[in-house]
């Protein structure tokens, strides 16, 4: 793709799904949506990250929200805005690997409902966790963007990289996505990544960039100045901290270049000021967590990572040892072949450093998650894993290096059957196939009447340590 | 000066004087700067700024601290940092123009105590207010920093920038700072004007650029690609918002790369959460005001302005009418020959913007500030005023183009006479030449022994829409 001529930047905001999720734990509600979508869709953004990441857990956990009913909302009120959606691969939504057959449903009652983009990723970037969704997406007539989650690490080399982009491209990928969850970009490592994807690949490169270390909106300048020509941004209301960088403040940042937005500047600052309303309405979602800190430029271990690690230990009566843990995370992530620190991965990784650092002796106790990721069950570690940690871990057991879905039967038949006629809608037996509990028990309020969505909490609780998932 | 090269970034922190001053009223206390002074001193800042700005006044007016005092104790605290101010060039840090043997003694004085970098400044850019400061500043024996105070206006032209600091060298300059203090700096015109006055000029290049609009990191690292090598910011726990880009985020930006500033980020993690609880305790000095707000990029009217502007309109009830203020702003700006937005002519142009807009008639009404403006009385504007805004303010009085303090006697064996043996010392007399009735009321107060800090109001009262001053 010849981007050497510089040109228009395209903005995908995120308030309606990354914003929220990464400042007020996802709470924001259908009802504060809606009432400002005609502005939304008014300004001509690329795009608008609108559903997925932790929306439907929040929806059907907290909210009592029907998530494809949000989807379906927002679809109407945003006629003109491609939709956009965040896929966790196999995982689509939930919190296993599921059958093919589920990925193929979901993804196309996600299309029929209203998402024109979906951005797929894998913890792991185990391309194959992304192929049946991708293939799904392109199916369904959709646009396909495939996800470098970014991190840091020895193996994960520019070109590393640049040869996982150009494998997306031959799945089908219409565009890529830079996915630096934990805020690890650092503005001219930046510029040299996206020099080489654009110089390798033909189709658009996206910049996701989370603002938790400061770093964002420098990044996505040199990014762009590379040749990037898509970047995620948050209306200032909801931007900064561990969201992203302010739409307003790059599109002024750009405007009278050649990268110039073309958005205009007054019709976004009513929507920031639409939002800094609604978010004063969830003050009690707010964390000292989601604040700016340079930690993980430090560390290299993600913000909200080392806040659950700070709070478990804290359980156990052992937060003065919490510096050994943190010492102790880029040993297990070595040992475990530098998996990209992201949900589950974070979560194995963390969880194992402090076992290691609370048992006395590393890999004395060894977690099942563990054991799992050890077996192949998330799929294949970036590199090599430490064959004596693996021993311990697994025994003789052998370790599968196939897909890990490839051992799921089909199972829509099954959940269908499950669910019964709670479900009125494949919709409906895909929310339980999400969260078999949480969704039947959904499902069961809403034939019932019952369902009632957790009271916002008064504001004075704000300000505490909730822990925080990346987005 | 051959800055082709890259070549390391000098950093100076503000956030003892104009991080508070930004976002917390300037109230913070000496007591609460002493604790992290050891550590502040072993980062190797270029320079700490830690004096002037509005912090005398505080001192004076809220801390009932002696400000003397605290300098002297900042000095000692840090012995191994370069210590700065910032210095209202013919105003010192009062409200009028003084005589040079006031400004000469002041200098003097402040170099005494501890001032090792005298960043001097005019609200026109009325280089003939900076005179008398910047040669008292060379005869002192310390670093005369000219500043252009940024602005944007037909006729504030690079070349008009160029023009001043070339002059500003001349009078002996041993840098330039670009001061920003509305947040208009755009990054790609940054690294024009950078670019410029880094060939027109030998010496170096500051920037002080106030993140009000969310662009000033991003004009930073454009500056610094251009050849700027001393930024301005603060410690992430005071950044952000009307303040400065955080300081962390900022060495985070430049690590590994030829402009690596060398400082320690753990060490500055340090800092950053020392001064986060330190912020806790003045919660009710925040301000909804201070934050990201992209307005100045779209009217040019810093934030601070048109929050002061829109209360003067409340009390009148006429803030219906607020929108037609802010349109009346830029023409009232262009009558009076574009000065910069800042104290004192953010004052003078809004008050009489809004005079237009409430008599119904504009210059119906004129205040007494703009015609004290008309007739010289601050310095020389920008450019031509308009003839007959002016015939209408002041008649048939005659123009005075000279130096406003040219027509000031020396006064400071008068003030030293006025003031008698309230006065301790010379420091004492000059606290009274810049505030006559504050002044003598803390002086008096120190003898009786009845001084008493203003309480700090309980947290309760915060987020209030306390009026704002530019830094
Ligand atoms: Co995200
Ligand atoms: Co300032």
């Amino acid at each position: 793709m010849n981007q050497a001529e510089p040109s228009s930047v395209k903005i995908s905001d995120v308030v309606l799904r990354d914003g929220h999720q990464s400042l007020l734990a996802t709470r924001m509600r259908t009802e504060d949506m809606l009432p400002i979508c005609a502005k939304l869709d008014a300004i001509g953004f690329h795009s608008l990250e609108v559903w997925g990441g932790a929306t439907f857990d929040a929806c059907v956990r907290f909210l009592k929200e029907d998530p494809w009913e949000r989807l379906q909302s927002l679809r109407e009120a945003l006629p003109d805005t491609p939709l956009q959606m965040l896929l966790r691969g196999q995982n689509l939504l939930g919190y296993r690997h599921y059958a093919d057959d589920v990925v193929e449903r979901f993804v196309a009652r996600s299309a029929d409902n209203g998402i024109d983009i979906f951005r797929v990723f894998d913890a792991l970037n185990d391309l194959r966790n992304l192929e049946t969704a991708m293939k799904a997406v392109k199916a369904s007539g959709k646009h396909a963007q495939g996800t470098i989650c970014y991190t840091v690490s020895p193996v994960h080399t520019r070109e590393m990289y640049v040869e996982q982009a150009k494998r997306l491209v031959d799945m089908g990928a219409d565009s890529i996505a830079i996915k630096d969850m934990a805020g690890l970009l650092t503005p001219y490592a930046t510029g040299e990544l996206v020099e080489a994807l654009v110089e390798a690949v033909e189709v658009p490169i996206h910049l996701h960039a989370h603002a938790t270390s400061g770093l964002a909106s420098l990044s996505q300048m040199k990014a762009v100045e590379a040749g990037c020509r898509h970047i995620d941004t948050c209306i200032s209301a909801f931007a900064g901290g561990t969201s992203h960088p302010s739409t307003e403040a790059m599109v002024a940042a750009f405007q009278d270049t050649p990268y110039d937005t073309g958005l205009d500047l007054v019709a976004l600052k009513e929507i920031g000021d639409y939002f800094r309303e609604v978010r004063k309405k969830y003050a009690a979602f707010e964390s000292e967590y989601t604040r700016e800190d340079v930690s993980v430029q430090i560390w290299q271990v993600p913000g909200g990572m080392m806040s659950n690690l700070a709070n478990q230990m804290k359980e156990q009566n052992a937060l003065g040892r919490i510096q050994d843990v943190f010492d102790e995370i880029p040993k297990v992530r070595a040992d475990l072949g530098y998996p990209p620190l992201v949900t589950p991965t974070s979560q194995i990784v963390g969880t194992q450093a402090a076992m290691n650092v609370l048992t006395g002796e590393r890999y004395k106790s060894i977690t099942n998650e563990v054991k799992r990721y050890l077996l192949g069950g998330y799929g294949q570690p970036p590199t090599e894993v430490n064959a004596e940690v693996r021993r311990k871990a697994i025994g003789n057991e052998s370790v599968d290096d196939g897909r890990p879905a490839d051992h799921i039967k089909p199972e829509m038949a099954r959940l269908e059957q499950e669910i019964g006629d709670l479900a009125n809608s494949e919709e409906d037996v895909l929310t339980f196939a999400m969260f078999p509990d949480l969704g039947r028990e959904y499902l069961q309020g809403r034939r019932d009447g019952t369902l009632v969505a957790e009271p916002i909490p008064a504001a004075e609780a704000s300000g505490g340590g909730r822990p925080v998932s990346e987005g």
